[in-house]
């Protein structure tokens, strides 16, 4: 039993439009105990993703709705504390669908809602935040399983810095397409065509976007691997190849609305160049995981695929640093770091 | 050589909003002569249909619109008149995308662009403009290859009463689903019920969708044919299982649009349900239409399969009758009679 303070961080209210740091309650509570068959999980890394915007809503969605008064969700990187079940070792390096504090149970007698990572880890424990973990898999089977992308053709990625982006645009390259990348600044159009091997990269805040599609996509585009949703859609629409697929990962353009969102101006498109849209969570693929997991790892190890991920340290900084998800002001995988990693 | 006068109405104008009978220009021509490898052929039958109000607009579409001065474009079914090509013979009935004219060339020195019914004919020949024609094929790939139904789900289509529709419809019953179907008066509902076999009927005018969606469907949509987009799109998207399939078949609350169309408020179900949404254009079955053909014929020889269709008289009229697709006021394939079938 672990004696210590657990601090927490529950949704408060529902966020009107942009969150706020005060849609969140911080709470201090003893650490947990885990009773049989449980775990006592230490939060190493938090991750912050677009879709705990979702969570905090009561917008129709894929999970319920994270609880008014509840620990707010997050994925976690974690190491076991002290278990008291038999598939978990103290000691042990885990991820899971857990919370914004210290000290979490993982739930059920099968330790269900955690999973250990490979011991010894074969990148840093950071990449588990990223391309080897839930956003990773996502630019994976997004890309892979819904976009089906071939040799060749023309790939767009919006939100190509984020997290889920540049691993989407970066295996897109390794398939052999034409990678164009949407973003927010010039600093990370830079980012994407002389870091991350990016073909063209296009800064939606300062160029006409019909027109920069135009110039970066001549042969028209063949697959949209969409994070944003609105008017970026509604561009891409414009310049689709017949069957085009637009794997739809994110919508994060509208989860900040406080009116209802119209749906793309130029939905015809997908009549008249029979385009297949097609929404998608990673949830889906639990179980071929594995799968992406393989090959994911061999890209990062043969370094055709890079990351970035930014750390804000400290737990208490979790709420104000979410908001770097939507101000565009971040590069790459945003985490929170809540407390050391173990050295082994 | 036949002669005579050859009536024509050519697109004069492009439609602003809905279609004016003064959008097209109406001529008198002589009867052409076709040279060496083409076929004179005889309209018997002119098929009207949505798709013709695209064509007539300069909005990205999925053929070349008609050009202003040149004869209106449609789908008809024929008889070959004079033939100086190896494959036709005069008599034979054929269908193809031809014009608003009492006569037309079939282009091609290989016939290309009409296509020979069977001889001696399965069904009236009035079939051949709507299950045995373009919308029945229609109806059965986008249902069957998109909407992929599977027996003891529920699958709706909107303008249900319609050619297309009304066959989708059957063809969903026939495969083992629940059918719903929507459509715009009470008589209609009535006949989708009563006479095609669809489980239950909804009249968009009169009740309020969202609510007679949720009684009609008390296990949520799996399948969604749809022919008109719009607000009725949205209503349903409220009410979509998971992994629920979207056939975009047609968008005719948009067509007469004179202002930019908003895609779905509720677009954002599309990821959170994960449903697949994909536009098809029959253009792109041509090389399986014989599976299409099989199996309609079967279904209407069974008496599994019913269409209605509405013969307007005389070519004359193409201009005035048009605009019953547009205002409800049709039921089935509607077609306007140019000419008298021949009696063998």
């Amino acid at each position: 039993m672990k004696i210590g303070i657990n601090r927490q961080f529950r949704l408060a209210v529902r966020p009107v439009g942009n969150i706020k740091e005060s849609d969140f309650e911080y709470l201090e509570q003893p650490i947990p105990s885990p009773s049989d068959g449980e775990v006592l999980v230490r939060t190493i890394y938090l991750s912050l993703d677009p879709t705990n915007r979702i969570w905090m809503s009561d917008m129709p969605q894929y999970m319920p709705p994270v609880e008014i008064g509840h620990v707010m969700r997050g994925v976690v990187i974690g190491v076991v504390e002290e278990s008291k079940n038999p598939n978990f070792q103290q000691g042990d390096l885990v991820s899971g669908v857990l919370g914004w504090q210290d000290y979490a149970i993982a739930l059920g007698n099968t330790g269900k809602g955690i999973t250990k990572l490979p011991h010894p880890l074969p990148a840093p424990l950071t990449a588990f935040t990223g391309p080897l973990g839930f956003t990773g898999y996502t630019a994976y089977f997004g890309l892979l399983d819904i976009g089906q992308p071939k040799a060749g053709e023309t790939v767009v990625v919006s939100a190509a810095s984020g997290a889920v982006g540049s691993v989407a645009g970066q295996i897109a390259k390794i398939k052999g397409c034409r990678v164009v990348g949407i973003t927010g600044s010039d600093e990370k159009c830079q980012c994407l065509t002389q870091e991350l091997g990016f073909d063209e990269a296009i800064n939606y805040k300062t160029e006409d976007l019909e027109t920069a599609l135009a110039r970066s996509c001549p042969n028209g585009i063949d697959v949209y691997f969409d994070n944003v949703g609105g008017s970026i859609l509604d561009a891409v629409l414009t310049k689709v190849n017949l069957h085009a697929r637009i794997p739809v990962c994110g919508l994060i353009s509208t989860y900040n609305a406080t009116e209802p969102v119209p749906g793309p101006y130029n939905f015809s498109q997908i009549l008249m160049k029979r385009v297949r849209l097609e929404g998608f969570i990673i949830l889906d693929y639990y179980p071929q995981l594995s799968l992406a997991i393989r090959d994911l790892g061999q890209w990062l190890n043969e370094g055709k695929l890079k990351y970035a991920v930014e750390i804000v340290e400290g737990l208490e900084n979790a709420p104000s640093a979410i908001l770097k998800l939507f101000d565009g002001n971040k590069k790459g995988k945003l985490v929170v770091k809540v407390s050391e990693e173990p050295t082994f």
